[in-house]
């Protein structure tokens, strides 16, 4: 897609004025919605720290998923119907090699978690938590690769940066002693977490081309999604308990065991950003998506800050100025980038200085 | 100036193609000698490094500058009178008003040292290093305002992000215990900090102004710049003696005491650095300084590793590809960023994707 940021559409448009672009109701909607998917996120990880007692958590953390999947199938269940109602009533196709279509994210993820798990026999965590800002730039990859998205030059450099500074704002700082072994890890932990990377985007990739690929309504589409979603999250808390044998009865009946309102804002909030995330995919994209999710957490970060009296460092402050930055680069309209403002004063020069301007023009430009 | 970098000239080019602008014999010389002060510069550390005895100076580190000096004013003194021998004489301006405006960088430079002094009292090292990294962007702000040069946003951001590429490589490593205080200084030493990142910025800023004012001879112009670095360093070595009472008797008596063929090239590698810089300010401009003394400091780092056996860390790797980022952002030419390449391709896509291009190129650039 050609102009799948600001930075795209550049030379189109007429010159003057480009400070004021049509203001377009869904890009004002995208905005919204990827600014409260930020905050959600955040919240999330907040809260599910808020969850935990004594570092650990009272209830079953697997129930968790489950009852956001089930969550959300309700309420797109509910809301598919309340727009059967309307005037207009929603696109359904029900063919058996659509629906066919929707367990696949639900697979990915399920071969992502052996991934991780296998990648963390080799690397520590802390090695592991940078390598996941690999997802960023594997997500750039894979959206160019199999949703044909054109990037400028910019927005490639933009993604790296955030990627760089994500990775930037975790850097352990000095006198931090658990220090992991970054560059130390043996090579099947790099390839395993670059593997991981790609499957984590390839997920994304693949909502967003199923959520694109016809004109469905989107309750519809996340019904599907979430119906899925709830099977294979039952698969694995029965998985779960069969490898202990039942020792602890069957999950269904203690359900809710140890839930509290932390946790169930946790599922709430889970179900909320869950679709969040798929309103993104259909009406915006996995950048948006990207965006939205690391700079949640760099505000995880900030509010730990004050919550969990975590020490403010000089790597978060530059990680976060380094992300704005990316944001900025990705989404400002070029035309806005490389204006230069009124023509050249020489006011404070002499003769050689407006006599060489060609000359300064190119040497500078090295 | 307009255009003082390639992202500049963007819209006055005709479009096709815009891939091969036309070579510039300045230009391409402009690189070189940047890369070559980039070297140099870097040599500069690591000789100087190289020279010490036990962590500390066998010979008066103050003679290096001094000798630096002279030898700068001996080879330009040189080069000019050959200059004079030409087919095509060059330039010189001998009006007392104009020599007078040579000896201000010498003079800011000694109020640079003296606030230094004092931010040093207030600040640990790690910190005052840090803050160095201001200069940077002071740089650009005077080179805006009083050069007048035009910058577009996409050079602010770079400089600012070469800022920050500096500064990352700097944040102290996970396991060192020397971990400084640097949130945690008194207002007065981060505007000292300020102040002098300032002062470093206008003492090159200016340069460039002496060095562009006219045509003379570069050879003229250094010879007078350098001539009142040699009295100012003399004098500054006097200083030194009067203030232990000629202790170790006068200067010039032990002016080559515990030198040895390091230090000679640590004073030949000063002048040569001092040489291609009044080149870059009158050919290129401060801006060109500043990348080139940034990558040196990340290139002096990175041979660090191998010679004193430094342990590479993350944020040293993440510094160089950031500050990579920002000189291609600062010196590629706006059409090359901003290209998407060829038309989009609705290959993979179906009915939604092609028919809400135009929705989506607007929702995803929130």
């Amino acid at each position: 897609m050609e102009g799948a940021g600001g930075g795209g559409g550049g030379g189109k448009k007429k010159p003057p004025p480009p400070q004021l672009p049509p203001i377009n109701p869904l890009r004002v909607r995208a905005f919204f919605v990827a600014a409260v998917l930020t905050v959600f996120t955040s919240s999330l990880g907040i809260l599910t720290t808020l969850s935990q007692t004594g570092g650990g958590y009272k209830y079953d953390y697997a129930t968790v998923p489950f009852l956001s999947e089930f969550l959300k199938f309700m309420m797109c269940a509910y809301l598919l119907w309340r727009e059967s109602k309307s005037s207009k009533p929603p696109s359904i196709t029900t063919n058996w090699k659509s629906v066919c279509l929707y367990p696949i994210p639900s697979l990915i993820y399920l071969v992502h978690n052996n991934v991780q798990f296998a990648t963390l026999t080799y690397v520590d965590t802390s090695t592991y938590q940078i390598m996941g800002n690999l997802k960023i730039v594997t997500t750039g990859i894979l959206f160019r690769a199999f949703l044909k998205r054109k990037l400028s030059m910019l927005q490639w450099m933009a993604i790296v940066l955030l990627a760089v500074g994500t990775t930037v704002s975790q850097v352990k700082g000095c006198g931090e002693t658990d220090c992991g072994s970054l560059l130390s890890a043996p090579l099947e932990g790099y390839l395993l977490g670059i593997l991981s990377a790609c499957l984590s985007a390839l997920a994304g990739v693949y909502t967003e081309y199923l959520m694109k690929k016809n004109q469905d309504s989107l309750y519809w589409q996340n019904m599907q999604l979430y119906a899925f979603g709830v099977l294979f999250n039952m698969a694995r808390l029965t998985v779960d308990d069969v490898r202990v044998s039942f020792a602890k009865g069957p999950w269904w009946l203690r359900l809710f065991n140890g839930y509290d309102l932390t946790t169930w804002l946790v599922v709430l909030n889970l179900g909320c950003t869950g679709l969040l995330v798929s309103w993104v995919m259909k009406y915006a994209d996995n950048i948006v998506k990207v965006y939205a999710t690391s700079m949640a957490m760099l505000l995880t970060m900030v509010i730990s800050i004050k919550l969990f009296e975590f020490r403010p460092t000089l790597q978060l402050f530059l990680g976060i100025l380094i992300c704005c930055m990316s944001l900025q680069l990705y989404y400002t309209p070029a035309e806005s980038l490389v204006d230069q403002g009124s023509p050249p004063s020489t006011k404070s020069a002499d003769s050689l200085v407006s006599e060489s301007t060609g000359k300064r023009k190119n040497s500078s430009s090295q």
